[in-house]
């Protein structure tokens, strides 16, 4: 989906790409339940639930404009399976998403995200994927700490750069997005 | 999809971040035909095929390796909706794929890519989508010229640059890939 | 030279890193003559002025506010060595810039790139050295296929990204410039 | 200087761009006396000591074969002033390069790039430059981190992303070097 898509305001958006590597990462093709934390505006929550009919998605934030954004955005795609949590993770979920969980994702963190990882490790089932999209090196660094002191396996990182063709003057140059780092991993199977 | 979950041999393969970006632009949700252009190991036709169990694919390639590579990896995934083409596009294809497909995907282009953009204009039925992934210089250009000249909406444009944190001595540097372009656009409707 | 050294307005400027890069490539050591095209705010010229004691230094512009601007940072780093010329390249240089330069560098071309490497070719004395900052796509197209044409080495291009680490919230992340294009080349000898 | 222009075998070297950045950051216009860390090929030792004709320079290196590169490319460029050091940094350095220094440069640092900070803290007079290359995220953090535990600026940092137009069959594609960060910092004026 593109990021026109989506009702937006001045909240942060995981943008296109970065949503389409993350998606996959999150191998949600035979996924029952996912967590989007820090949502934003509820992209990522809202194409995953475009994409699987089925899937059950919580999407948790804490700002209140943002939270508008999502709930927007679901009515907008008519997804009712979008349950939009108010609050700062880690916080407690109701079933299925705790202890059930296929996979997480976290596109936002507000300075907990030790503790993120570590209650992520609880929400999700053996198998189960988490993956996380950032741009602070504080933040990389960590995720990349709390990865290896959990049940997790070694994550897979990448750092990403897209720049778009756009319009300047009589030609067209390469608009720089942010750089972004995708860190992903499986908790340990039993 | 992991770049290791194809067979794989010393023929190119589109990255698995680069394919995901791809498929997200052929808009592959609602339909039922579409063709993959040079399509190296099949990743692109492959992943499509396996993420929407409807679509009827026509892969082409024309070099020997690449065939054999191409149907081990259908043979994988027990895919029997992909239709192995060899030849060198631009090619008369058989219905359905003729004039009705809903994307072309061109992942190689062996020199030919302005015929192909124009060929591909005849393949697609209106509202089709047409997305080339490349990493020439030339290519980009080429492409960005014929585009404009054929019917179909001014091209989305992007350049990729993905590094993967790989391990070297005692630590961990970001190992780059080639920065691929990645062009979308849609035939006009009628 | 940092690039709050310089004085700065609305112009455009060569970034640091790229200017840096672009003067190596102009190998002034033992350079007498230098010409900056599209000068913006001198940068390019002021350093060099700065860098080499006897080098000359003519500095085209043609707008009024970055007029200004090259003359007061010449003035800030007393370089009544730079020569500011009013207008448009192509133009006619006085003497000793006339076919006796040592090194073009090219900033900004105002849409005249192939007029502007044609004339560089007749500026720069055989030996001479030519290098062109652009971040348009149609430039860099102009610029490879121009310099092919004439009486030039083939040309060295890069692609430069550069990304700086900037506070946001608690952390940082690397805010990214422009990528920008770098062709160097130089004017075969007899 | 180019990189084809310094005798290279199978050491790692900081590439030209990498380097002009480096050179400038560590702003040796006035500077008497420069000392080079884990200096490789020595190629920024000697691209330093080439432009500047009265700055005294220690290489510090403790591989074998790199050490014979560094004399070699002494040799080549007929370099008297730079100082060839066996040994792995921190060590003690004779006068002026102890206290005196106007400037470290820290190419490699060995597994030691906390001590190295430190040590180079020692090395360094007032006002002098520290520039660090790496391409470690380690390295990164910790470097980052050393250099605000001990009396120096806060560091400027870069990623920089290099990429080269290069033939491939019939075209060019930009051909990606490993992506650097490059670090710079003042040790604090008294």
């Amino acid at each position: 989906m593109k990021d026109e898509d989506f009702i937006r305001g001045a909240v942060p958006m995981t943008k296109r790409e970065v949503r389409q590597i993350a998606l996959e990462r999150l191998d949600l093709a035979q996924a029952q339940v996912m967590v989007d934390v820090g949502a934003g505006t509820g992209s990522v929550a809202v194409e995953a639930a475009c994409r699987y009919p089925a899937l059950k998605v919580a999407a948790i934030e804490r700002n209140a404009e943002a939270l508008d954004l999502i709930r927007r955005n679901c009515d907008k795609f008519r997804l009712g399976r979008v349950q939009v949590v108010e609050g700062v993770a880690p916080l407690p979920l109701p079933l299925p998403f705790a202890g059930q969980a296929d996979a997480v994702f976290v596109g936002g963190s507000g300075g907990n995200l030790q503790q993120i990882i570590l209650w992520a490790g609880d929400l999700l089932a053996p198998g189960g994927r988490l993956v996380i999209n950032l741009i602070l090196l504080e933040n990389l660094n960590e995720a990349l700490k709390s990865l290896t002191l959990r049940g997790f396996s070694r994550p897979d990182c990448i750092q990403i750069q897209v720049s778009s063709l756009a319009r300047l003057g009589n030609g067209h140059y390469f608009k720089p997005n942010n750089p972004a780092f995708i860190l992903s991993c499986q908790k340990e199977k039993v």
